[in-house]
């Protein structure tokens, strides 16, 4: 007998096989229902997040739990509202399975086609913000995939209420099994061991929780850890331009993955430039970890030694290491080494610089003369996001519906055999590109 | 100090930095370059070929070695030739590299572009034939990747001449350690933890071997172990079509991760067509084994009976599995649960069943009236293959140079910071597709 959590994987494997060959009418149609179903259960659901909220207040007062997980979990009216608009907006995108991404004649009447199809059953593992549940699995379901969905345990009412109406879409549909909730920690250590019924996991949450689950597992993951960004200044530079980025990089949204942790000045900048940017951090809050080069230059200013490990420290909040490079070259072996390949930024008016940066830094988003807050799914017109990916294989970056899925290839013949192509009389393969 | 195998990775990861921003000119030079070596030094390299082969003679003499390794390690003047046109082959393939697939004016002044680029560094893992050594490093470099090479020890003395006459171009062209060899089990093992370093490993090889660095590394493995293909014939079928299909699935080369391991017939599929096929494969020397209900449908033929294991079993030589099923969906959820993902077929005049098969079969290459062999990266026109995948995520089926690359996100603006794109005043992205 196997055990509830591979009769849940089981269960989503058998319906990701209906999932796969459904129609993008059936899909809107299932994502429709769901909104439908959030407009009508409104009460329900405030009810549920009030029992969350609660409960969660108590662990706050009892210092137990940090208050800006309160925010997170919070399911006011408006935050409803904007799950109907969200749901609606995924109906609306194009369908990313079934596109043609390759299509030729091997021979008369041989015709191969490659097109877009789902991974299969996917597992998305997240914390405190109940939303995802319908996020994840309307982006899930619009490209064709099963999912089984673990929350946090501080929103386990919310999150039981928007299942709930999901599945009761599911069922009226024939597809119960496709959206699956799991509850617990031992849940997830499970999970992970379904290498046959699960392909893609991806987990968010902090830099501990992805990094287990990374190691945890055979299963392909999608997803990062730390967010370690940085910002390179060449001595070529608009002063304006510097401070604003640099202080925007930093402090827009300091816990943010796409906000900096290291900020490096080439050796050519001049002295007025970059206090002007030291000055400029420190003005909002900003304290300031740097190498001797740097320190020494501003003895005026108050800057902390960095150590050699703050150098491969994600701060998450208002610290910041800063070093003085020699180069571009030494800029960009110390972004390749030390930042995580999630986003990096150069600032400069050097074309040819800027080319070189963006060819050679290995990271999933690489910026010239702005700031690296804006690598984000949203912000990248990709229609929604289900993580940010270092990963170098699959999806990386931002990664829209287009990350969950695959392709197959497709031949279409007549009773062709292989033999005939084959031998001293061999018959030629045409290999002529069809349109699509 | 690191070890030594640890310094070939470092020194590989070091040199795919310059490598990422070649030129397809600069890339082919090496190629062609490559292709001159090897006509200057034919020689030299069936002179070591030559030292191979005596060293396999001896073992295969001695029982030690199968005959068939012979001629998979044999390097004859014509297939130097071939290298030789190989090269010339890929440095006329399009550059996969800095290929634009997605742009999107953000705001005015800030444009996002995403570009194929290298992976990195890769891990290439194979047995026998030495002129991989040649074709592999052609398509990595050809994709602005560094790779480390481990060949069959019989091909030692082959590996190592070739290897060195890469290594003369990459020195001439300060590339050094761009391609490197590396050539105990020691080795291997030590490379499957080089998680820093490494991007991608291919093996290629036995399905144990395949599934022994599945299991033992974090890093991403493209490939496939078992090909367990399948035919399911449908009754509405023309039975010529069904013999010769059957028959050259089987036998055009049973030893092929292509070639079918079962064979579905659908029981409304008439008596004389059944026996036609049956007896056809028997005629070419295939020994069957069936399932009860088709066994006793024709007690005439000698068919063994099959077990649950039968219908798991590559057998990669003329041995075939025969079932019965009660139609199309169990057929489906057969394949699904019995074969490799790899290649599956379907023979029927019934448009709507072969669509249907073709979105319900989970399998990278899923064929309509025609014979699995045809799965191959060459019969699919894509120039070149580095393996077949039978992996969900990234590449799946044959894999040309196209899976050798993913891509960067690269915003390119004049100082935009994203503070001006949020809170009550918000200025609004544009998000406009330009064209490329």
């Amino acid at each position: 007998m196997p055990s509830q959590i591979t009769q849940i994987c089981q269960q989503a494997r058998k319906v990701s096989v209906t999932l796969a060959s459904l129609d993008k009418e059936s899909k809107d149609r299932l994502l429709r229902k769901m909104a439908q179903k959030v407009k009508e259960q409104q009460a329900e659901i405030t009810a549920a997040n009030q029992t969350d909220l609660k409960h969660a207040q108590v662990l706050v007062e009892a210092g137990e739990m940090s208050p800006v997980l309160l925010s997170r979990l919070a399911l006011p009216p408006h935050k409803i509202d904007q799950l109907v608009g969200y749901l609606e907006g995924v109906a609306q995108l194009e369908d990313p399975v079934g596109r043609t991404q390759y299509a030729m004649t091997l021979d008369d009447g041989l015709d191969l086609i490659r097109v877009t199809c789902p991974l299969g059953v996917l597992a998305v593992l997240f914390e405190s913000r109940p939303e995802v549940v319908i996020q994840v699995s309307a982006l899930c379901l619009k490209s064709g995939n099963a999912v089984i969905l673990k929350g946090g345990s501080e929103a386990a009412q919310s999150n039981r209420v928007l299942f709930s109406l999901i599945n009761e879409v599911l069922v009226e549909e024939g597809l119960e099994g496709a959206v699956a909730l799991i509850e617990t920690r031992q849940d997830v250590a499970e999970i992970l061991t379904e290498e046959e019924n699960l392909d893609l996991i991806i987990p968010r949450g902090s830099n501990a929780f992805v990094r287990y689950i990374q190691e945890h597992t055979k299963i392909p993951v999608l997803g990062h850890s730390e967010g370690i960004c940085n910002l390179y200044i060449d001595g070529n530079v608009d002063q304006a331009m510097a401070v604003g980025v640099a202080i925007d990089s930093k402090t827009d949204y300091p816990s943010a993955c796409n906000a900096i942790e290291n900020l490096l000045f080439d050796q050519a900048c001049e002295g007025p430039l970059v206090e002007a940017v030291l000055k400029g951090l420190q003005a909002v809050g900003v304290r300031l970890k740097a190498c001797p080069v740097t320190r020494d230059r501003f003895p005026g200013l108050k800057i902390e030694a960095a150590t050699e490990e703050d150098f491969h420290t994600e701060y998450g909040d208002l610290t910041l290491s800063v070093k003085t490079v020699s180069g571009l070259e030494e800029a960009i072996e110390f972004i390749n080494k030390h930042g995580s390949h999630h986003t990096d930024s150069i600032l400069t008016k050097d074309k040819h610089k800027a080319e070189l940066f963006m060819t050679r830094v290995d990271s999933a988003c690489v910026f010239h003369n702005s700031s690296t807050r804006f690598s984000d799914g949203f912000v990248f017109g990709l229609g929604a996001e289900v993580g940010i990916s270092t990963n170098k294989t699959h999806a990386r970056g931002p990664v829209g519906l287009e990350g969950l899925v695959i392709y197959k290839y497709l031949l279409k013949g007549k009773g062709q055999v292989r033999a005939v192509y084959s031998g001293p009389k061999a018959k030629r393969f045409l290999h002529l590109p069809l349109p699509y």
